[in-house]
């Protein structure tokens, strides 16, 4: 951020009078722009024993597979964000069930939400996928994962299976879980 | 939004190219300025049979009683957010429990969530509170709280303890349920 987004004038980074962090702040026309984490909501859609999974075909990490997600827009909820983007990146009308993960990304100011969803009917890939696909358990692609937070949903989610009992799983990925999963590059 | 914030020159409010719905575009530089919800969290701290409720030193809702919650900060998790909230309004370090509710609030681009929280000694008012206090169930000021997120999130609460058992919550607050709460004023 250069320029207030209000007047037009330079901003400056510093700590506002009676605040505790820094801001970027105009001293024109004395507007305080504040910076808020962004959600990204998705959903995990089964169908019977099978799970599915899209593969990117966009940047970052293209031709790895995901679970359908990204922003929630404003104007709409975590539920309608969610099934919104599995309706755009999977075709997919699904029936939502209740949230599964949601694992903090400070180091990126994200919050990643989960939600587990009944497949209802049929799917394809949308412009931002490359295929859309349903796997077993042992046909997870690990190594082709797009990012940290699937693998983990994924990872709870075959363990509950297991146990017979979904609960929500709240935690964190931290820069050096970050670093582990994606290596040096 | 009058301004880009990246080169200060006017923006438009328009459909880029290959989305759906309105952003701020600049026609300069080409940046998209995305806008998204952002998530207020905080804590519903427990002491024995009683609950602790701030009464807000600040606008909006003056005057009127709610549980320590605010703006999500870049860098931080939603636990620490709710714990950090809890220590600047109530002065109270709290012991986190699971998430208890999750509250959209489409209209006004928020998502509340708060926290079920164990109360960990002594307490009093920060800067954003005109007194801290806690409450029996009959001694809530139902008609004083501040927002609906609060009467519904303490709805919940004791509903849950009278049954021995405390699940997540997740709902919607319409313009209907916000207007029927805050009335025509």
């Amino acid at each position: 951020m250069n320029f207030c987004s209000h007047c037009g004038q330079p901003v400056r980074f510093a700590i506002p009078e009676g605040d505790d962090r820094p801001r970027f702040l105009c001293d024109a026309c004395g507007t305080i722009h504040y910076q808020n984490p962004r959600i990204v909501a998705g959903t995990l859609p089964v169908s019977g024993s099978r799970v599915l999974l899209c593969r990117r075909a966009i940047s970052p990490r293209k031709g790895y597979w995901t679970l359908p997600a990204g922003f929630m827009e404003n104007g709409e909820t975590t539920v309608e964000a969610a099934a919104r983007e599995t309706r755009e990146e999977a075709m997919a009308e699904v029936a939502l069930q209740p949230l599964y993960t949601m694992i903090n990304l400070p180091h990126i100011d994200q919050v990643f939400m989960i939600f587990r969803a009944e497949l209802a009917g049929d799917f394809g890939p949308g412009p931002e996928s490359l295929e859309v696909a349903l796997f077993e358990e042992h046909e997870i692609p690990w190594d082709a994962l797009a990012f940290p937070t699937i693998e983990r949903t994924l990872h709870h989610f075959f363990a509950d299976r297991r146990q017979g009992d979904f609960v929500l799983h709240v935690s964190d990925i931290t820069p050096e879980d970050r670093e582990r999963y994606f290596g040096s590059a």
